[in-house]
């Protein structure tokens, strides 16, 4: 079975839940292997397989890739408590790096902390995993400031 | 000519200067196509041609790429004054996305703003711009705490 | 009675238990009026009653003063799971400002995420409370990242 | 002579300079004793008489003090260049903590990195200075994410 095609796991109305799985459909977030699983009310998150090439001098997965998965999750979880006219747009973000990522997957928990008219304060959390082993390590936890933007139809 | 040839502006001593220099021949980095163009002593530069692949959902390149860049630059200034028996490691940084990122190419500037025993703080700097276009837009600023750590021989 | 006699609800052996219950003594946190209350492995909280000088232009609490709370009761949360010749110096923070802090006094929950041997990483809330109201608000949340160092006896 | 009587170095038309010192006549700013020194297009200036109650444990002025002084200079900053119905929140900020503040005076110095319709990016450098010694250091440099809000007359 393809794992693409795994069922994202959603209690929103059909055509959010369609935009906030199409957030997973940029490019640079197809690169990486990234995919989104779940997609709640003020929740998201997301795996990603790694792969030699997101590796850094010492063979863990690189800060970049966990700092990317981050953000991006951190912007699903917050588009899922907006309005069909509003999107999201990250002002900045923070992350501190843990433990190193050693595992075989990552999977990025994102949680709105602060939904706000304007802007929205989202954290995230990144953990190794490596399926048939002991329980994940969070290798990452990031908190992320998005604006609220209007969006054309 | 190949760009990757560009020979690399440097004052440092050519081991140093080698050592800075295999940090951006890691495998995340080398896949994004970013390269090292400048290390001087607290200082360091980098480059990356941007292609579509590392774009959002709005065309712009994604915050993941500049984070990655601004990172990765940041320890390689860091590494620049640093005994050759130790090594960085990114403990957290928070980067601020100033602009979108439009232009055919990032360049991202570092400078140490705090060498120090155990801990160094850099800052970076990463511009956007299009050849034979007006100036370089400043996109993004992060600020990057790495810990100072032996490194075995 | 006189609210700083309350005594420290504390699971720490005594001698620990009074170091970090002095880290309050110091004297920003007495010129603000910040009392430790809680201190348990890897645990703590801290309350200060708002009095109209910690105010800031549109009459809530300054934003210094929730930083400040965040940061110290961080450093306290580190030191109960410290050796007894180890301290703590914050490296850096990090502190999102959620809703206005409006209420009589402030209360923060700092919480270890992270125990290092070299580095801590500690998450602060601090929320403002109204006794004989309604629920806590939580009006700040910080990261904090500290040094373990060594402490002469 | 008094200090807080020495005249505000400003460049900015006589309203706006006005509401921008007055910016520093709010009561946890006067409770610290910080006074604003310098208003121009984009920058702002302060200073801190350093006295016993700033301390923190090991004698050095407290974090806390910084990052105050930090903020509410960037927030001055953020005010030079805003139309006259609009006022500035602090979202979020980030201080990096770099050396001990150890002189007898605390000196802040903002400048807008971003000004936005939105959202003002500000940087924030703290440095400690005794008069009559060698210059100042650097001992806390900090990012001050802003909301730029309307204000009613």
């Amino acid at each position: 079975m393809n794992p693409a095609a795994v069922r994202l796991d959603t209690d929103l109305e059909p055509v959010l839940a369609g935009r906030i799985e199409r957030l997973f459909h940029v490019p640079f977030l197809v690169d990486l292997g990234a995919r989104l699983t779940v997609a709640r009310s003020g929740l998201a998150e997301s795996v990603l397989d790694v792969a030699p090439r997101h590796g850094q001098q010492d063979g863990f997965v690189h800060a970049g890739v966990l700092a990317t998965l981050a953000d991006h999750t951190a912007g699903a979880a917050a588009g899922t408590v907006l309005r069909p006219d509003q999107g999201v747009l990250s002002i900045e973000f923070k992350v501190n790096l843990l433990r190193p990522a050693t595992g075989s997957r990552l999977r990025c928990r994102a949680q709105v902390l602060r939904p706000g008219r304007t802007v929205s304060v989202v954290e995230a959390e990144v953990f190794s995993e490596t399926p048939g082993t002991a329980e994940p390590r969070l290798c990452a936890k990031a908190t992320v400031t998005l604006a609220v933007v209007e969006r054309p139809g």
